[in-house]
C-alpha cells in the first residue's frame, strides 16, 4: 500500500504535467471549465450540502463559536452567489500570453515579454469552503494546475467542492491531474508539502497569523502570505467631519472579524474635538470598545454611554479582528505618518482630507499594499478591485501586492525574434 | 567597541532610514548621483586603481588563475567603460512614480497601481568589482538604498568604488546612508545579514554555484538567484546552415566562462550530416572540445583535426563555462523539446530554424527565462536587452525573470481615491 507522503508526491508530480499542457491551453477551454464549475454548484448542491453538513454537525459537537460556524455553512443562496462569482471570473480577459514591453533593438532582434503561468501553486488554507473554489477558479484561468489542501473542520465541504472542479475541468477538455485535493488532514503532510519546491512553483497560505508563520519558515518555495492587516484611518485637520464618521463606522464596524477592518483610529488634534464624539457615538451604537490614548479619552469620556478603556501600548499595533477600535490623537500628518509606519502591517492604510497636499503626502510616503483618501479600508479585496476574486492579500512587496488575482499569478518569460543576430 | 555584527546592524538600519527618503526623491537628484559616480570614476581612478594593485597583487600571489585575474582587474579604459555605462542608466527612464492599470469602478472609486523601491537591497557577490557599480547605479535610480557584501578578493577595489558611490550620492544631496559597504570579510556577517528580513527587503546572491545555494537555503528575506545556465541551441530540420554555424560559433566561442554560453547543442537528425561538420570545424579553430552522443560522433569522427570524446550522462545538463560542448543529435522538434525540459536550467535557450510553426512551438513551449528563434543565446544580458546594466539574471518565475533592470527592481502599492465612498 501507498504511504500518504508517496501518493503526496504523486499527485504533486501528476499536476507538474498537467500544468505543462495547461499553460498552453486556449481562453475558450479555461473559460468553459469555469462555466462547468459554475453550472455544477447548483446542478450538483446536494452533494456538497450533504458533505457540508458532516462538518458543519461535528464542528457544531465540538463547540466551534458561532462566527467560525458562520463562516463554514453552505446553504444553496451561499453556492448560488459562489456560482455568480465563477461567472465573474469567466468575464475577465485571460492574462496568459499577453505580449508586452516589445520593441526592436538596433540590431534588428526584436525583444519583448510574454506573459506565462507560474506552473503549480500549493493553498494551504483554513475553515471557509469558498477558498476550495475562490482559489480553483484563479488558478486554471491563469494556467496553473494546482494542490489544495484545506482544514480539518472543512474537509468533507472541501472534498465534495474539489470533486466538483475536477469533474468540470476533465468535462472541458483540461488534462487530467490540473486540481489535486489532499484528503488526509495529518499535519505532517503539510510539512512535506513545503519541501516539494521540485514540484511546487508558489505556497500561497491563507489563515490564521500562526499558519502563515509557519509556512513562511517552513516552505523551500516562493511565499505569498499576507492578510494580518493592522489597518489605521488617519482623520487629518482638514477633514470632512461627516465623510470621517461614515468612514470610520463601515471600516471598523460593517465586517469587524476581517484584516481590512480598522484597528487605529488616529485624528488630528486640530479636528479631534469636533469629530470625535461623532464617530464614537456611531462606534457605540454597534458596540465598539474604545481603547483611548490620553487626549482622546479626555474628550470622550463625558459621553457615558461610551465603552471606554484607557489604551495601553498594546494596542497600538494589534489587529482587533472584533468590534474593538484604539484611538489616538495626533499634534500633525507627520505624527500620524510615523505611527502608520511604526505599527501598520502594509496592508490598508487611510487618510480622510479635504487637502490637496495632505492626501497626496499620505499617498506618497504611506508604505502599504493599498492606499486610500477619503474610503473605507474595507474596499481592499479582489471582488470589489475588479479581480473578480482573490487568492489572497499580499502584505509583501516582492512579486505583489495586495489582493492577488489573475495577474499576480503569472510569470513573464523573455521572447526573442531573430534572424541570425550574433553578439560583437 | 562595537562588534562587526554590531556594526552591521547599525549600517543596516541607516539603509533602511535613508530608505525612506529615497523612496520619493526626483529623478533629478537620482540622475545627479549617477552623473557624479560616472565622472569620479574617472577623476578618482588614481585611488581606484592604487586599492585595485593591491588586490591583484595578492591574488596573483595566492595563484589565481589568469581568467579569475583578469576579471578582478582594473585599469584606466576599464574604468572609462564603467563610467560610460552608468550614463547608459541616466539616460534610462526613471521607473519609481509611474501610475498604471488606473481605472474607476462603478462606485466612483479611482484605483489604480503605482510603482515604488522594493527598500533596502543587500548585494552579496564575488571577485568581479565592477558589479559594485552595477548594482550601486540600478539600486539608486529606482529608489533602494543598498548594502553591499563583496568577496575578499575584491575587498581593497570595492572598498575603494563604494567610497566613490558614496561621496558621489551625499554630493547630489541624496541622504546619508543610502549606499552602505561591508568592509569585514568575515563570512559570519553574510550569515548574519540574512536573517536582517526586518531590514533588507531583497537578497541579490551573484557568484557561483554555491554561494547562491547557500544565500537561498539561508536567506529569511526574498532572494532573486539565478545565474546558472545550462543554455541549449537547438538546430532544427529546416534550419539556415549558415546561420546555425554562425550562431553556434558565437553563443560557445565568444565567451564561454559566462552563464549564457551554449552548452549543449541539438540537431536534427534531417540536418546533422550537412550542419554538424560546419560547427564542428568553426568551433575546432577555437579549440573546442566536444562531448558527442553517438550520432554525431559517427558523423564527426571523420574529421582528424575535432577534439572529440564521448559524451557520458553527466554531460546532459551541465554548464561547462569552458570551451566545452556536448552535442546530440535529435529525432524530432518533441524531442528536443524534452531534452530542454529535462535539463535546461530555465537561462536562455534558443532554436535555429526556417520553419514557422516549429519557432512558435518553441517559443511557446520552452519554460525558460529568454527563448530565442534564429539568435545567439549570449544576448542575454540586461546591457544587450537595454535595461543599461543588470544586477543579475534571474532563472525563477516568481518576481522577475531574465535580467533585472531597473523595473525589477520595485514593487508596486495599490493607490484608491475616494469622495467618502463605504463598502455596502
Amino acid at each position: 500500500m501507498k504511504s500518504a507522503i508517496e501518493e503526496l508526491e504523486e499527485k504533486g508530480r501528476a499536476a507538474k504535467t498537467a500544468s505543462r499542457r495547461l499553460a498552453y491551453l486556449s481562453t475558450e477551454v479555461k473559460n468553459k471549465a469555469l462555466h462547468n464549475i459554475s453550472d455544477d454548484l447548483v446542478t450538483k448542491k446536494d452533494d456538497i450540502l450533504t458533505a457540508n453538513q458532516i462538518d458543519y454537525k461535528a464542528a457544531e459537537a465540538s463547540g466551534m463559536n458561532a462566527a467560525m460556524l458562520d463562516r463554514l455553512m453552505l446553504d444553496s443562496s451561499r453556492l448560488e452567489a459562489i456560482a455568480q462569482d465563477v461567472l465573474a471570473v469567466v468575464a475577465l480577459p485571460d492574462p496568459v500570453g499577453e505580449v508586452f514591453d516589445m520593441r526592436t533593438l538596433p540590431n534588428g532582434l526584436q525583444i519583448g515579454k510574454k506573459r506565462v503561468p507560474l506552473g503549480v501553486i500549493g493553498a494551504i488554507y483554513e475553515s471557509r469552503p469558498n477558498v476550495t473554489i475562490d482559489i480553483s477558479i484563479l488558478c486554471l484561468k491563469s494556467g496553473n494546475a494546482i494542490i489544495l489542501r484545506g482544514g480539518r473542520e472543512a474537509i468533507h465541504s472541501n472534498s465534495a467542492l474539489a470533486k466538483v472542479v475536477q469533474e468540470a475541468t476533465t468535462r472541458a477538455g483540461m488534462p487530467d491531474g490540473v486540481v489535486q485535493f489532499i484528503d488526509n488532514t495529518d499535519r505532517a503532510l503539510v510539512n512535506h508539502m513545503l519541501r516539494m519546491d521540485n514540484i511546487i512553483d508558489l505556497i500561497v497560505p491563507r489563515g490564521g497569523a500562526e499558519l502563515i508563520k509557519f509556512v513562511k519558515e517552513n516552505a523551500a518555495m516562493p511565499v505569498i502570505a499576507g492578510g494580518i492587516g493592522v489597518c489605521h484611518t488617519y482623520v487629518d485637520k482638514s477633514a470632512d467631519v461627516n465623510k470621517a464618521t461614515a468612514i470610520a463606522f463601515n471600516a471598523k464596524v460593517q465586517r469587524p472579524t476581517v484584516c481590512n477592518a480598522l484597528d487605529t483610529l488616529l485624528v488630528h488634534a486640530d479636528i479631534a474635538e469636533r469629530c470625535l464624539p461623532l464617530v464614537a457615538a456611531e462606534w457605540a451604537k454597534a458596540g465598539v470598545e474604545m481603547h483611548c490614548d490620553e487626549q482622546s479619552l479626555a474628550i470622550l469620556k463625558q459621553n457615558p454611554a461610551l465603552r471606554l478603556v484607557p489604551a495601553t501600548y498594546e494596542d497600538w499595533g494589534k489587529e482587533f479582528l472584533s468590534l474593538v477600535a484604539a484611538i489616538k490623537v495626533v499634534d500633525s500628518l507627520d505624527e500620524a505618518l510615523g505611527h502608520i509606519e511604526c505599527y501598520g502591517s502594509g496592508h490598508s492604510e487611510a487618510i480622510i482630507t479635504e487637502e490637496y497636499g495632505a492626501a497626496m503626502r499620505f499617498l506618497n510616503e504611506v508604505d502599504a499594499a493599498c492606499v486610500y483618501v477619503n474610503a473605507s479600508t474595507r474596499f481592499t479585496d479582489g471582488g470589489q478591485f475588479g479581480l473578480g476574486a482573490e487568492v489572497g492579500i499580499s502584505t509583501q512587496k516582492f512579486h505583489a501586492r495586495g489582493p492577488l488575482g489573475l495577474k499576480e499569478l503569472t510569470s513573464y518569460k523573455w521572447i526573442i525574434f531573430g534572424n541570425g543576430q550574433v553578439r560583437a
